[in-house]
């Protein structure tokens, strides 16, 4: 196992498209994670999520989080990116991400769709801020 | 976006080879995900981690767990696992599972290799007990 390169981590996170797992916590203090799509903007990770999610009320709580982004296949890799959240809800600015992420995860073909879909009031734009990265390659070497 | 059958559920866990993340609280509230090799004993969640990792002591300071397994090409499809976790020192026990979950994720050939070196004092054998599974397929149809 030997960690990767800062170059070899934006690869990872922004080259064949991975989903992140996004962990939060409840107000009772159970862990809870799902899958996210997102995209970076410099060395931040963006996502969208409707405002009632269980993840939205979590990080609206605590906006401390952890990501996992991982390579399942032989000889595994993944990085762990913990940060703070800041929110927007500013329709133009979650619209654009939004087609970014739709372009990433559905094709170029769809982006606008999905950009249009989730630029509505009600959705929030959730920017992870990382203050510390794990980063592990050949994890089974 | 439909909900699995629980028989779609297994399949998904058990059939083609991904990696558990697995979500934990440190003590100071934060939020932890790393991925996990998992295998199932009938409805239950079984991973290896040593004694002395984070994930480790964030479950021995509180037992619950959540756990996401996701398909990451479209449609998309994600299991995620409450539960419980209790744990094993058996040393007879761990190198079992450890065995069995090597030859998961590693192929038959390096089952033994993977049950011995994680066969040893201080490796730990987790039990997940599911409280609740919440499984979606075809998110983004």
């Amino acid at each position: 196992m030997e960690n990767m390169t800062p170059a070899e981590v934006k690869t990872f996170l922004m080259g064949q498209v991975k989903t992140g797992k996004l962990a939060t916590v409840r107000a009772d203090g159970r862990p809870h994670v799902v899958p996210v799509w997102f995209t970076m903007d410099g060395d931040d990770l963006l996502f969208n999520t409707w405002h009632t999610s269980v993840k939205a009320k979590n990080m609206q709580r605590d906006p401390r989080v952890c990501i996992c982004v991982d390579d399942e296949a032989p000889p595994f890799s993944f990085v762990q990116i913990e940060g703070t959240v800041t929110f927007s809800d500013d329709l133009a600015e979650i619209r654009h991400w939004a087609t970014e992420i739709g372009g990433r995860y559905m094709g170029a073909e769809q982006a606008q769709a999905f950009g249009e879909r989730n630029g509505v009031p009600g959705e929030l734009l959730v920017r992870v801020t990382p203050t510390k990265i794990l980063a592990k390659k050949n994890v089974s070497a």
